[in-house]
């Protein structure tokens, strides 16, 4: 089976003090992958062609088309045409027309049931005894840019790594910031490893969206370089979640929500 | 009325080499917007609460509900309960089908109908006679950072200016970056701007859905700090947009597309 590379060379026109010149460019290869749950078609995801199998199942119990392992009867790749085929044997879930909202919730910026989604959650706080030090989170971001091999040659995708004690245990990079979240919940759910006892480092800003997902997936603390919204920290510091922002350089950084799981020297 | 600020001062916890200290950090708002059109709700869209009547006015026209100025009556902005609504008297578009399956093709990494929406207006190439220079280009990205308040304050939100000959037309800033553009959009269907002669530039990576959406609205001339994906630079070679990246430090740039536009000393 051909396999589909994350990176394309194009050739392009540098453009540098008034001078054009061609040369072959590395650009991050954006794959549309349509995900088929039995018969039925849920959604088309525009994705890094990797971990494609993860990401249609990470996205189908991320939305609740799943509720676990054992709903899942196996998964089938047709990489060429960009089709992901998920079995269950699960009841048809839920109407039609609840089905209609809920794929609303997951946009970049939209959501028409997200208070509903939010309300409907809201009572199952994120219970984990996880402590990490600064250090410890310090360490993770540097592991998330050492594994960032496709942004490193792109610049044109973000990143996110599921880390545990000294290491990363699942990495990956996507075009789109929810599908490597997506990826992540994939290969944990059917690896069946507990995302609650773990850190989640992300390249990103986290928005609400990241935040609700997170929450629902009981991921106890989350890690970024990049800002939270005002919004992510409501909802962060309600449903138990730690969010530390702006985990830059290795020396400082900012806890936003949770702050009792981040182990520091004086208070 | 009470105007809602674009950034909340929250308190929040720095940790440096150990020690935590409270401050107040200064974050983005992230806003639920819920759009009506006439009697129905269209879709809730998070968002800067800045100029959300463009924002409702852009996000229509953009998705097809609204075909021009022609169709629009009014915008009124229930600001304290996060509603805009907006009348037309066009006439109820499309199958209530069409319209659900439409809304899933704009999220951030999400299109159903990615394949066939990309069809419907793949005749329709940009047309345009604007020729740029790359210093011209260089002085909209930096007016871009200028103007990037918020972003300045919070660094979590994204920009987007419309340029033209030596000035910024329109600015805004918004934690979404369709809602970056979709807020010059609709600033431009109200004021009767043309699109067709400006230069968009915008801080955040080059999707495929970002150039579907640029295309359809035949802006001419993209311009970003950040890279494109290969299905943008795909796309922006069939409808004849001219897409630059990496247009940073003022001396450096990448013609991705549409290079007849940019006009250099030498090729």
């Amino acid at each position: 089976m051909h396999k589909l590379a994350a990176y394309e060379q194009i050739e392009v026109t540098l453009v540098k003090e008034g001078k054009a010149t061609r040369f072959e460019d590395k650009v991050a290869v954006e794959h549309p992958v349509t995900v088929f749950l039995n018969d039925r078609e849920i959604i088309t995801l525009l994705c890094t062609p990797e971990k494609m199998d993860f990401l249609a199942l990470g996205f189908l119990y991320s939305e609740g088309f799943l509720e676990g392992k054992k709903d899942w009867k196996g998964t089938r790749v047709d990489e060429e045409n960009g089709v992901v085929y998920v079995d269950t044997d699960k009841e048809p879930f839920l109407s039609e027309e609840l089905y209609g909202k809920r794929t609303l919730t997951t946009g970049c910026g939209k959501g028409t049931v997200f208070y509903s989604a939010w309300d409907s959650f809201k009572s199952r706080t994120v219970e984990s005894d996880i402590r990490v030090s600064p250090s410890s989170l310090h360490r993770y971001m540097r592991l998330l840019q050492e594994n960032s091999g496709l942004y490193g040659e792109t610049g044109g995708v973000h990143s996110a790594a599921l880390c545990s004690g000294e290491e990363v245990v699942f990495f990956c990079e996507d075009v789109g910031r929810h599908n490597a979240l997506d990826k992540i919940v994939g290969e944990c759910l059917e690896k069946e490893i507990s995302l609650s006892d773990k850190v989640l480092a992300c390249s990103g800003r986290m928005s609400s969206e990241m935040l609700l997902k997170a929450a629902k997936l009981q991921i106890p603390v989350l890690v970024s370089r990049a800002a939270p919204t005002s919004l992510s920290i409501e909802i962060a510091r309600s449903m138990g979640v730690t969010m530390v922002g702006f985990a830059r350089g290795g020396r400082r950084m900012t806890v936003y929500a949770g702050e009792e799981r981040v182990l520091v020297d004086e208070r």
